[in-house]
């Protein structure tokens, strides 16, 4: 194989009550890349369209996670890589992880497969790294291994993938305004009241088993982030707005994917999905604030060969 | 049905990452009552054989979890309750919630069920009430629905059954010292660092997952407490070395009982919960503490009629 075009998806990080552990991958949101092995060593970005971001290979995530991936080869050759860059960074979907997970996994492909999904996750973490100053594996893993995905820990890092149900959909609204996630993580305490944390861990525990036995009611139930979204919700226009409106639509919940500006909100179904984004829509379209939306399956395969 | 006896369960609470949410139940240990419907309107205790416990209703926590459900019924008759106590008080293992959950699952039984299971715990919660001043209920709720449970929230009630795996078995031991709830709640601390609290819900994460796909290896890498257990350690005697050398003798996890001083593990097989009885013996042998030690299938019936 000799080059390969990939879509690499967008994802949800945290799902309201599993900040900095879960995450899930979009399906019809994400960006494309073309990989193309070529003679001369190391790792080159040729071109992005879409977005104005840095080609050079070490301000690039794709770069810097490609290079710690080929940090751990003999490899005699080198990769050129172009990205079609279809997600917004600074939207809260995973924009830097499509990239970094997209550039690891097109060149496991291209050598053969020489390492796993968790080796993966962990050289595109070194993309995560250079975008927000913090090696996450929460956005990448859902694109690597697809579904749902738990980071239950970084020493080791550990990552399960969950059990997808079938019927569920995303329905994700990006106001147009930026969020960079690193001063999302700014205004977060360092500390938590051991009430809100029992609470936390309780649906943590809800939503897992929820999507085990595909119980969307208790999906749904368990939906709720005592602890992170109370402070982060300030930064977003109208989130109380948005989320009372899709709850009301038919939402089983709804949230901050990752660290904003995006709101995100699951349903049972397509139909309920996109009764929710007329919801959403029609509150960012009364306050006149500008707005992507998108209404995507949840994608059980992850990254996938155009 | 005039009259009925039950096996009531000791549970586990806590399990390691899953503090005042997650609980199982033992299926080898745990109390035998007989509940008697009598003309009398009310809740009597008769006979309480095996403790020193209180006789007037209103100071026994079966009798106050049994009023409990009753004041919700309009019955015209009531009920004497005998109670052969196994289980010691203060030993970590539920021994006030198998007494409020027996008591509360018979009286239903011969009401004919117009109660569903969480109601039943509700009710049961009265009991822990009384025995340690907060009616909670993650030994109550896997006493009453067998297995593992999960204490998903209190408002509403909301319990979860976890499917259990086939071939998991707990080891516990008991060191015959009394920790009182009430002081193992009093030294904690009522805040955690969100660092520690991400780590815990990981946990959490993983173990409801491990349980659902049968993962014995990640139910043991999710039985990691990093919070409540570096405090209430320190009130168990050996507790690093009991610990030790239940995983060197291959327990999946090893943790405290709830509030302690029991200490637990976790084992796949019967065989390998047999040698981690003997490591731990071993232990309080050494130093001199007297013990009680239980090896037991996780009971995923809960209360079963005799």
């Amino acid at each position: 194989m000799e080059q390969i075009k990939i879509f690499t998806p967008a994802t949800i990080a945290n799902v309201s009550c599993g900040f900095d552990v879960l995450g899930l991958a979009l399906d019809t949101v994400g960006d494309e890349m073309i990989i193309k092995k070529v003679a001369k060593k190391g790792v080159t970005i040729t071109k992005i369209i879409g977005q104005n971001l840095p080609l050079e290979t070490h301000k690039n995530v794709a770069g810097v996670a490609a290079l710690a991936l080929l940090s751990e080869t003999n490899c005699e050759f080198g990769f050129e890589i172009e990205i079609i860059k279809n997600i917004k960074p600074g939207s809260g979907i995973g924009s830097s992880a499509a990239s970094s997970a997209g550039a690891v996994w097109a060149i496991n492909e291209i050598l053969g497969k020489p390492f796993n999904t968790t080796d993966l996750v962990r050289f595109a973490m070194e993309g995560e790294r250079l975008a927000t100053g913090v090696p996450h594996a929460d956005n990448v893993a859902p694109a690597l291994f697809g579904g749902f995905t738990l980071v239950r820990s970084y020493q080791p890092l550990d990552i399960i993938s969950i059990h997808t149900p079938n019927e569920l959909f995303a329905t994700v609204i990006h106001p147009q305004i930026e969020v960079k996630t690193s001063d999302a993580r700014e205004i977060l305490k360092t500390t938590v009241s051991l009430k809100d944390a029992i609470k936390q861990w309780g649906n943590v525990g809800g939503l897992i088993s929820g999507l085990y036995t595909e119980d969307y009611d208790l999906i749904g139930r368990s939906l709720e982030d005592y602890i992170i979204e109370p402070i982060r919700s300030i930064l977003i226009p109208a989130f109380d707005t948005v989320k009372q409106q899709s709850l009301k639509a038919g939402a089983l919940g709804c949230g901050i994917s990752g660290s904003g500006p995006s709101i995100f909100a699951l349903s049972k179904g397509e139909e309920t999905a996109k009764k929710v984004a007329d919801a959403m829509k029609m509150v960012y379209e009364k306050v006149g604030i500008d707005y992507d939306i998108h209404v995507s399956k949840i994608n059980k395969k992850g990254i996938k060969i155009l």
